[in-house]
């Protein structure tokens, strides 16, 4: 495979950005680490955020300026992946620190649950939340959750105390016809989504402009509710996916349009939550993490996202369907820096682990790896391989720079080709990040590797029982329609 | 066309960002401009540098600290613009601040000056250095001119007091076949480049594997000298045009391969640069600009750079052949921000005119405008049009948000197409920066209002003597062939 390891995983620091003072004893060897605190961990997940589509990912007109600060003083992490490229198989990973097939939340046929599934995240997973309260910490989801609306699938029963949001996605329950039309020029009323507290709907159809605005105030409550005790608080907000809403404070506001509105609205939500943190002195033992479930939904044009310079988006096995802008932030604890190492979702299970003090559990296979001596400078990132899955099939394997493309298959395309590449197609994505240059033929030995590791990989698998296919396929039932057939 | 002209020009500032103190008295009203000293005014103009190729504009691999930090401590322009989108046009348009059509040196048939041209910019024209001059300016041109190699054309009869660099491109006096053998796999022999100093060939070939470090000594070189009067730095890089060179201390150091290490020593050039403003106290009276001529010349593939999410590249007009990433840097007086507003290389001209208090010339044409407001934040940018010429010929037409295409043609292609759009494609590049999706349908007044401002300008138009069609086409003359035929 040559010298390329040490190469990808080199730690950048960038001394120039002084702002933070580097933490000089790394968590896990540090001897004052019982007598201290758990550190809080908050996480932001966005839906459909695409790789560009921050001011600090090289977006032109969309201003981020909250998040950017954040980029600015944390760690922005280059080479950061959802585990899936759509939004239930890569939420159950992110939080169970698993491939989302060992726990039966992928399906080849249907890519995320529906209103009409009747399946849902296993009781034998284990959360990032249920972990967590075994050190005591208290818990929330705030935000949507699409694994599993059924009252036993809920956040309660994923060691969650509190939940706020939506069982899945804000484009579900849709009753009216005439889709494109919807999307275009939505109203709330076209979507009979709920709104939930803890097991209760409270609100049906929810309302979406103002969706935003009442997370961050039930975050920022969370928060000040707080009395000493650690906190995971997990925030994942139901957009820019579409349909887009953004509250009147931010309607009209942004140069990129109502995904621009809606992106800012955010911003301003995750400027919130740190001013929040920082007033009540909580910042210098909380872990903050952006990032998003994957990439941008193209297919929606003006009103998706932008994947930057990477190639795909949504649903795609692409670096554009599954690198995500991705920052760690930690005032005090973290260097300000740029690593180009390679991370996934799955590795903030084992890094909040880690960091509570809680075992990582042994009885199972966990995907998931420590973050922490990276975060804290001591390291290069500990991660070499990304899998890329689409359903229940490996398409793709990156190692190091390379990725391998085993299959290919076009989203959102009536009766999609699926391509078997033997050999695969082979990027070399520090050179090529936009994935346009095969150098299979050039590098035989790299494609024999990432085989081998294919086959490592496949050895130990063991599919979870399927749980997307679960229940009959959602049916359309509109509702007298009030903006024309389709 | 409605009301998207303000929402354009707004200004952008971020106050999370407030590292540097808002300068509260803009040059041009302040009370004290006659006793204070003209500012310093260095110009870092790169050559096929993408606006997709700094880690501050989204790229993921190559590290860029040092243009970086002037990035979140200075102005980043969004929407940027060369005024060309090749060489030789744009580095006149951005000395004289005038469309390259007025002086003459841009052409249809022949992109450059090549090493056989007998043409140049002529005396006639007013540049940056000579305006300077006449305010008591040392002025310096350290790196690639590309406005003509014959004696009257020089940096020294262009207002420049020393000159330092290669006349033409680094791909030009090619002496062997095989060309993608030769950029794959450079060597300084396969290129009969000459460095000059002032009219002087001191080297030839040129050995372009030292040539930023050698620059760059030249640069701190002509900083030391300086004794109290002001200065007008154009430190104008070779790279990152292929052919691709990095000294040793560069060479295998970037994850991006060679474009990487070569991106990477700018960068260090760059921190060396301003380092000696540092540490000689002349950074805080002086104005830092960071540019390209044009965009990333996608041709040669790994070795050519990225647009990042723009379309196209270099040599068309499409926004990635023009869009270039670009940062306004001077502790104290230019705020930390993001400015989306419109600018253009030829606004160097005017603003940094009006800063050294020297008169915009009347007795012509100047296409720049003064940007110095928007720089110390109290106005919104002047610019509202952008005019995409591509040799002779106007392709396209921005007026704030709305971009119409009334030509496009295919870059480097053999036998292009030249098509004309009647309706013009129209694209919003606020929404849609990537122009993926017409709206001209959607908007006849927006085409209607462009198409007007299309006449007015023309209108004005006297092309001047053509410059590039002087002299013979350039004959390849092939020394004996050490890397075989192509």
């Amino acid at each position: 495979m040559g010298s390329y390891a040490t190469t990808r995983r080199e730690f950048i620091r960038d001394s120039a950005r002084g702002a933070a003072s580097l933490a000089l004893c790394g968590f896990s060897g540090c001897s004052k680490r019982s007598t201290k605190k758990p550190p809080n961990i908050v996480i932001f997940l966005c839906d459909d955020l695409g790789y560009g589509d921050l001011g600090s990912f090289g977006h032109p007109t969309i201003k981020t300026s909250h998040v950017d600060q954040l980029c600015r003083e944390g760690q922005k992490w280059t080479n950061f992946y959802a585990a899936a490229s759509v939004c239930t198989p890569s939420r159950a990973a992110l939080l169970t620190g698993r491939l989302p097939i060992r726990s039966g939340m992928c399906s080849d046929k249907r890519g995320v649950l529906t209103p009409a599934s009747t399946g849902g995240l296993p009781e034998t997973e284990i959360t990032i939340a249920s972990a967590l309260k075994t050190k005591g910490y208290a818990t929330a989801c705030i935000g949507k959750w699409h694994l599993g609306h059924l009252p036993h699938y809920l956040p309660a029963s994923h060691g969650f105390d509190y939940y706020y949001g939506i069982p899945y996605s804000n484009d579900h329950d849709r009753i009216v016809g005439n889709k494109p039309k919807a999307i275009l020029s939505p109203k709330i009323e076209y979507w009979n989504v709920p709104l939930m507290r803890n097991e209760e709907i409270i609100e049906r159809p929810a309302d979406q402009r103002t969706i935003t605005k009442r997370y961050t105030q039930e975050a920022v409550k969370f928060l000040g509710e707080r009395s000493g005790e650690p906190f995971f608080l997990y925030f994942s907000h139901s957009f820019p996916h579409i349909p887009l809403f953004a509250s009147d404070d931010f309607k009209g506001r942004s140069l990129r349009g109502r995904y621009g509105d809606v992106v800012e609205e955010i911003d301003w939500s995750v400027g919130q939550i740190i001013k929040t943190l920082k007033e009540r002195r909580m910042a210098d033992n909380t872990l903050v993490v952006f990032t998003s479930d994957n990439g941008p939904w193209l297919l929606h044009e003006e009103q998706g996202g932008s994947a930057g310079l990477l190639r795909g988006g949504k649903a795609d096995t692409f670096e554009g369907g599954m690198r995500v802008p991705t920052i760690f932030w930690w005032p005090g604890r973290i260097e300000p820096g740029v690593v180009m190492g390679i991370g996934c979702t799955m590795d903030l299970f084992t890094t909040s682990l880690r960091l509570a003090g809680v075992p990582v559990p042994n009885d199972r296979i966990i995907d998931g790896m420590d973050l922490s001596p990276t975060l804290f400078g001591a390291e290069t990132s500990p991660r070499e391989i990304m899998l890329y899955y689409r359903g229940e099939r490996l398409y793709a394997v990156r190692k190091g720079s390379f990725k391998a493309h085993f299959i290919t298959q076009p989203s959102y395309v009536p009766d999609p080709v699926i391509t078997e590449h033997d050999p695969p197609l082979l990027y070399n994505l520090d050179h090529d990040p936009s994935e346009k240059y095969d150098v299979a033929a050039k590098h035989p030995d790299v494609v024999a590797d990432i085989k081998k590791e294919v086959r490592k990989h496949l050895e130990n698998l063991v599919p979870g029982e399927n749980q997307l296919m679960k229940g009959p396929p959602w049916v359309f039932k509109p509702s007298p329609d009030v903006i024309g057939p389709e």
